[in-house]
């Protein structure tokens, strides 16, 4: 296979090859990190075999071309695959479907721009696909079925829905300039902003003043605004989460608000998909999924940002059916072992979901499997 | 004199001498522009001649380091400089003092950095002072004087305070992540996520839409989402305040709202200040002057946001002296001849202020000779 852009990435094939096995590769692409899984291709039946095959994971930085411009975007996404590949054993020869999931691909131009260095990559029976991440995440609380709403709040957040009749919609997703508030980037430029307005006399003190600068190793507020303009990504923000989750259950009324605020507008992106599809029916309590994902969701602390957004979608959606990934994969050398990588959500808390549960990049592998088995 | 960096900046000294005649610059440098007026050295009266003797006027873009780098700011301040001398008729040896009032000088670190290149520019006679762009819109209100609390509202906005005794204070002016929402980017940036908001079902409808479309000429609210990555500059998002004050204007209900929370966040800014220093006495009462400036303040349309935010702030300070300066200069052969430079400020609707008014580049020029006479 001749080798492209980036030749060394592709450099392990030169090996002997893995004797035939067809596999198929699913990634999951955001701004924190990217995901991406080798599974290989298996007969269709239905329930599908639980656990599921995933023959190697592999993780990298970040895909968003929108953060990271274009060329560090694909080159960490050919990188995560070669990866993927080189664990399982396999190697370009081998791959019947590929579905890339990746945070940042808003418009049928995005799409096709990926489309067109990927087909570079991959001989032309390879089957390519390309999506918003949001479609993985889906996927991958349906396995593989696109039904129900999905909210990812990592670093950004997006609410995508979809039905079984094929329409879609989504809310929010717009990056910080446009209000995801509710996202670990807004949560984060929230608290600072409160340390900023504590410290100038426009708004109360609170706790997050001391937490986050020592946090970041800084001796005073205004301090912070170098700290902001040395390197404003998105994901260096977003990572100060934690000190606000922990401020705000040492009983921080400002910290609380922030969370509470966050809360209600991740809440609200899902409400606005659901009500724009009709996915919870004409009686308003229809069945659906709502598929959890992302850090800022998964968190799984005492002040629990998941759990109070499916409260407040609970309350007006009733028939919510809400499924929380973990990112954990059947096989995987770089995560404990012993841990079921399909823990329930929330327990006996919320309604227990219908659904098998596997990671977005497991998602991706599936719609890219339902597609090439249609198809084939 | 040497030549040093960006040489060819200085090229116009190799023509003839202007005859001895000692002059000052005094630059305003902002996110949006940067303003470099050349005055001569005048011996010290009470009151200061009126219109003060302005001998040229140069304008450049941005020269906040934060915002387009080091050297870009640079290159912008060298030769905004080079330009004003040379429409006087001057050049470096008639150059007794300079101030540089540059938004993004926030540390003495920054203060150090600028003084040092400057130091290469200028002899080692001339006097140097770099400052905060606040402090030159102050004394452009005071004419020279440093007392009272400046408000500035253009692409960003600061609130910063004097004393008599020398004390400061400021509130806000941390950048767009750090909740400067009263500034043009942050109203702006609000009117762009109203028109998300409103088009995946998180917001009401607003006239917004259609009208910032139409100005940005897209054809639908998805494709902000590109537009504001393309290219993020603070000064590009807040070119559409005209449209939020418009839509406003016109009686849509989002922009009013946006606007009013504006006016109570630059008030609140300049509150915090007055509180701060107790500028207003013990009684809350007493004289102090409020110089206001920035495209934000000076839009004179019917919304008027500068005269809301005056409002606001007589509520709790009937002591503030309202003072707006007009970007126009005495002696200019870019603008308008026959328009007074120093416009009273909205007539008789507030209290008249007693001081003249200027340019904040002419307040700059003012820091510097009042330093240079006091130093002579």
């Amino acid at each position: 296979m001749k080798r492209y852009r980036n030749g060394e990435i592709w450099d392990f094939e030169t090996a002997e090859e893995s004797g035939g096995r067809e596999v198929i590769l699913g990634l999951d692409g955001g701004t924190t990190s990217t995901v991406c899984i080798c599974m290989p291709v298996i007969s269709m039946s239905d329930p599908l075999p639980d656990p599921l095959p995933v023959l190697a994971r592999a993780a990298a930085g970040c895909s968003n071309h929108n953060s990271v411009g274009e060329d560090a975007a694909r080159e960490t996404i050919e990188k995560v695959m070669a990866d993927a590949l080189l664990k399982s054993g396999s190697n370009r020869s081998a791959v019947r479907a590929v579905c890339l999931a990746v945070s940042g691909v808003n418009h049928p131009t995005d799409q096709q721009r990926i489309l067109n260095w990927l087909r570079d990559i991959f001989p032309g029976n390879v089957r390519l696909y390309v999506h918003n991440d949001a479609l993985a995440a889906l996927a991958s609380g349906t396995m593989g079925k696109l039904h129900g709403c999905v909210l990812i709040a990592g670093t950004g957040t997006i609410a995508y829905g979809f039905t079984e009749d094929g329409r879609d919609a989504r809310a929010a997703g717009a990056g910080p300039i446009l209000g995801d508030w509710g996202s670990g980037y807004g949560i984060a430029a929230q608290a600072l902003t409160a340390v900023i307005r504590a410290y100038d006399g426009r708004g109360p003190d609170t706790m997050l003043t001391s937490n986050i600068l020592s946090t970041l190793e800084l001796s005073s507020p205004d301090e912070l605004i170098g700290w902001t303009y040395v390197d404003p990504s998105w994901a260096r923000i977003a990572a100060l989460v934690p000190v606000v989750v922990s401020c705000a259950e040492a009983g921080d009324e400002v910290a609380n608000k922030i969370l509470q605020d966050s809360v209600e507008e991740l809440a609200l992106s899902v409400k606005a998909v659901v009500q724009r599809l009709s996915l919870s029916g004409e009686d308003g309590k229809h069945s659906f999924p709502l598929v959890m994902v992302g850090g800022v969701l998964e968190a799984n602390r005492r002040w629990d940002i998941g759990r109070e957004v499916v409260k407040c979608i609970l309350r007006d959606y009733p028939g919510a059916v809400p499924i929380r990934p973990k990112p954990l994969g059947p096989i995987q050398c770089d995560f404990p072992t012993g841990v079921s990588p399909w823990d329930s959500f929330y327990g006996t808390d919320c309604r227990a979901s219908s659904f098998s549960r596997v990671e977005p990049a497991v998602g991706a592998a599936l719609l890219a499997w339902n597609s090439f088995m249609n198809a084939r």
